[in-house]
C-alpha cells in the first residue's frame, strides 16, 4: 500500500521540505514579530548538545565565558568606520525605556565587538594581562527581511568569541586554531558534516575584520551554507576604542584581536545537509536522544521497555523510554524517523515471547530482529558506523557535484547543481562582480592542495563558487 | 605590620563593601547604557555552575528547554489587565529595525508569560498533551530606576519555567514542588544559604498570578533578599490567550498554569550572603575552581603545582594551577582571598624539601602545613565541612537576628537590624501599607511550624517583616 509523503519530496521543493520538516519534526515554529522564530523542545536539544561540545572545545582553547550587555550605545557602533557601515541596515533600535524616550537611542547587538572592547580598553593593562580570551553564549538581532527558520533569523543564538594578543601573528595563530581545531574539528567529528576550510575574498569579510577564515557546506541540494567564521580584526577596533598594554620594554602598543562566531544555523544545515524525503537523521554523537524503546503496545511491553531502556542507559546511551501505548504506534514510530532517532527498538507481544525486538536503523534504513540482550553491545558499535556514513555522504556529495571550471560563465553554470572550483586568478574581484549578478558568490578561496591560503594573491589560488543560503 | 583593609569593612558601610567586593573580585563592571552589566569570566564561571546544578534539577522535574524570541508585541502584553498594569513602567521599547520604523513597535521580553501562552495556544489540543512542562534560559529587561549589581540590573540572565495543567491542583502541586524540590534544595545544598519558604501576600504577588511562592534569603546586614518565585497562575493567561484542551470527557477546558524564575541575583545574594571583609566565600559544591594550586616562586615549584594540581584533579577536585611566578606572591594571595576559593596550596622552595605545602582554608580561615600526599584524601572532606558552615551560619544569623513582635511599630523597629514575625491577622493589608511607608515589607507568610499556608487566612499565618533589596 503506497502511502502518501509525510514531507514534500526534496528533489520536487527542496524549500518546502525544508520548511515542512522543521514544522513536522517540531524543531521551530515562526515568531509574532516577523523574522523570529520559537525553538521548540526537539529542537533547543540539538542546540543544547552543540553547545556542550562546543563549550568544551572553546575552553580547552583556553577562552573563559563572559556576559556582555544586550542594549549598546549607538554611538559605539559608529566608531569603526567598515563596521557601522556593514550593520546599520540590520540594527533594531530602542529609544524608549522605563515609559520615556531615551537621550541616546541604544541598539540591540547585532555582534560586540564594539561593547567588548570598550571593557578590552579598561581590563588590558599590560602584556601580563595578555592573551585575553574570552568567549559569549548570547542572541543578538540583525534585521532580517527574507527570513527562513534556523537560515536568517532576525532573532538567533550564537557564540561570539573575542581575544586580544600582543602580537599579529598570536593573533593569526589563534584565529586559526579556532577555524580548524575548533570549529572544523567539532562539525566534521560531531556534526558528522564535511566542511571545505578557506579564507573569504575582501567583498566577503567581515565588518571590521582584515581577515576571515570561513567553513564552508554543501547542502543536500548543492547550495552552501557558511556555517562559522574566525576573523582577524588586526587592530582596527584597538585604534577606535584605544585598546592598548605596556609592553616588555615599557611602550604603549595597539592589542591585535580576533572574533569568530557560530550559531544556531548549524541546526538549520543539519536539516540540510543530513535529512532525506522521511526526516531529520541526527548524527549519533550529536543526538540527545541517541535510541528510543518504543512499546508497541500493551502493559507487558510497557515493562519490558522500562526495563530495556535502564540497561541501555547503564551501557552509556542517551535513551527515550517510548510507552505511549494510547497512541497508534505507527503514528509515533512516523514522528522518530521525522525527527531522525538515530535507532529505534521497538517491542511487541509477539517479541516478549521470543526474547527479541525490531532494530530500525534510520541512518542506513531498515529494519532487523534482533536479541534483547545483545542490543546494549551491538548499539555502540552500530551508531559510530552512522556517524561514520553521514560523514562519508555528506563528502561524497560535495566531491561528486563540485566541478572544476576556468571561467565565470561556466561558474555559474556549475552553480545550478553544486559548487565550481576556478583559479582565482581567472575570476578576480571584477569575475566576483559578474557572479554577483546572477546570484552566485565566491564561498572561499583554498590552497590548491586543499589548505587555507596565506593571501588572496597567493599562486594557485582557487576560488570555490556556488549559490549559498 | 596592620595593612590597609583591601575592602571597606562592611560595618562601616555594607553597600560600598558590596560594590568594593563585586569590582575587586572581578565579577561584574556596570555597562555602558544605564542599569546594564558586564558579567566578568569570574563571576560569569559561578552563573554557569548555578546554570548546570539547577539545569539538572530542573529536567529530573520534568522540564524541557526551549527558547522564544527576545521582542513580544505590544499588543500581546494588555491582554491580560494585571501583567501590563505590572510591567508597562519597566519595558524597553524597539521602535525601529532593519532602518524603518515599526508599524507595531516591539517590546524586549520582561518575562514570558504572554508569548508562550501565544504557542501553548497552538501546541496544547487534548488532555494528552498535558501537562506541557517548558523552562527557559535567558536575558530579559525590566528598565530599572536605582540599579544595583547584579541584584536590580535592567537586564538580567534568568531561567523561567512555564507549565500547563489539566487541573488546578496539578498546578498547584508542581508550582509547590519546584519552590521545595528545585529551589529550596538548590539554594541549602549547593549554594548553602539558609532559604525562608512562604507565600507573597496579595500586594506583593507577581502581576497576573493567583498565588505567588517564595524563598527569602537573611543577607549579612540583616535584609531580606527575593531569591526565587514560583508562581500559580490560575487561568488568567489561558482566557487570555484562549490555551483550552479537550478533556478526556470531550469538553474543551482552560488549562492551568505555573511560572517560576530564578536569576543573576543569587550571584549577588552570595556575595551579600557568605562574604566577609576580606572577600567573598564560595561554597564548595557551587565553586567552579574549588582548590587554587600556587607556586610561592621558582621553577622548581611551578614543576610541583602542576604534579599536585594533577594528582587532585584525578581526585575529583576542580582545580587550578597558579603558576604566575613573575607576579608578587601577596598579590596573587589577596586576589584569591578576595575571589573566595575554598582552598589554597602554596608551595614554596622549603616546602619541597619537607614534601609539605602550606593550605589555607578560606572558609574556617586560617593556614597550616600538611604534607603533600595527604591533600588528596583531606581535601574533599575539609570541603565538606566547609560547604556545613556556611550553611549553618547563614542559618544561625537568620535566627539570631530574627524577632517576634506584635505591633507594625515593633515591626518596624526590628527591620532597623533584621527580621521580624508578626501574626498576619494582627497586620493584615492595612497593617502592611503601614510598613510599606516606612520601606519595610512583608517578606513572605509562613505557617507556625514553619511549613508554606495554604491560604493567606489561614489561622495561624505569620508574616515576616524586613527591609529589603
Amino acid at each position: 500500500m503506497a502511502k502518501a509523503p509525510v514531507l514534500t519530496p526534496r528533489a520536487d521543493d527542496f524549500p518546502r521540505w525544508y520548511q515542512d520538516l522543521i514544522s513536522k519534526a517540531e524543531l521551530a515554529d515562526n515568531g509574532p514579530v516577523r523574522g523570529t522564530m520559537v525553538i521548540r523542545p526537539y529542537g533547543y536539544g540539538l542546540w543544547e548538545r552543540m553547545q556542550q561540545e562546543m563549550d568544551a572545545r572553546i575552553k580547552e582553547a583556553g577562552a573563559q565565558n563572559a556576559y556582555f550587555p544586550l542594549f549598546i550605545p549607538q554611538s559605539y557602533l559608529t566608531k569603526e568606520a567598515e563596521h557601522v557601515e556593514g550593520f546599520a541596515p540590520e540594527l533594531a533600535v530602542v529609544t524608549h525605556g522605563g515609559g520615556k524616550e531615551l537621550e541616546e537611542p541604544v541598539v540591540v547587538r547585532p555582534t560586540s565587538e564594539t561593547i567588548i572592547n570598550d571593557y578590552f580598553a579598561k581590563w588590558v593593562q599590560s602584556y601580563r594581562d595578555l592573551p585575553l580570551l574570552i568567549n559569549q553564549w548570547a542572541n543578538v538581532v540583525r534585521w532580517e527581511m527574507r527570513p527562513r527558520l534556523f537560515l536568517r533569523t532576525s532573532e538567533f543564538l550564537w557564540q561570539e568569541g573575542h581575544t586580544a594578543h600582543a602580537t599579529q601573528e598570536d593573533a593569526r595563530d589563534y584565529a586559526a586554531h579556532i577555524h580548524k581545531n575548533v570549529y572544523a574539528e567539532f562539525m566534521e567529528n560531531v556534526l558528522a558534516m564535511d566542511v571545505v576550510l578557506g579564507r573569504k575574498t575582501p567583498k566577503e569579510r567581515f565588518a571590521g575584520a582584515v581577515n576571515t577564515l570561513t567553513l564552508e557546506g554543501m547542502m543536500g541540494d548543492g547550495k552552501a551554507l557558511q556555517m562559522g567564521t574566525s576573523h582577524e580584526l588586526g587592530q582596527n577596533f584597538a585604534k577606535a576604542f584605544g585598546t592598548q598594554y605596556l609592553s616588555k620594554d615599557g611602550k604603549q602598543e595597539y592589542v591585535w584581536q580576533t572574533s569568530w562566531g557560530s550559531t544556531t544555523r548549524m541546526v538549520g544545515a543539519l536539516v540540510m545537509m543530513h535529512g532525506d524525503d522521511n526526516g531529520l537523521r541526527v548524527p549519533p554523537r550529536l543526538a540527545h536522544t541517541q535510541v528510543v524503546v518504543m512499546a508497541i503496545k500493551g502493559d507487558e511491553a510497557v515493562a519490558k521497555v522500562r526495563e530495556v531502556g535502564a540497561v541501555l542507559k547503564a551501557a552509556g546511551l542517551r535513551v527515550h523510554i517510548d510507552d505511549r501505548v494510547d497512541t497508534p504506534f505507527g503514528r509515533r514510530a512516523v514522528d522518530w524517523e521525522l525527527k531522525g532517532v538515530p535507532a529505534r527498538v521497538e517491542i511487541g507481544l509477539r517479541d516478549l515471547e521470543n526474547g527479541t525486538a525490531m532494530l530500525a536503523r534510520r541512518i542506513p534504513g531498515g529494519k532487523e530482529p534482533v536479541a534483547l540482550d545483545a542490543l546494549a553491545e551491538l548499539l555502540p558499535k552500530a551508531l559510530e558506523d552512522d556517524q561514520a556514513q553521514l560523514l562519508r555522504e555528506s563528502r561524497e556529495r560535495r566531491i561528486a557535484r563540485t566541478r572544476d571550471v576556468s571561467t565565470p560563465e561556466e561558474a555559474v553554470e556549475a552553480a545550478a547543481t553544486g559548487w565550481a572550483r576556478i583559479p582565482w586568478a581567472a575570476l578576480g574581484p571584477e569575475g566576483e562582480a559578474k557572479l554577483a549578478e546572477q546570484s552566485v558568490t565566491v564561498r572561499c578561496l583554498v590552497a590548491e592542495d586543499g589548505s587555507v591560503p596565506e593571501a588572496d594573491d597567493a599562486p594557485g589560488t582557487v576560488a570555490i563558487v556556488a549559490r549559498a543560503y
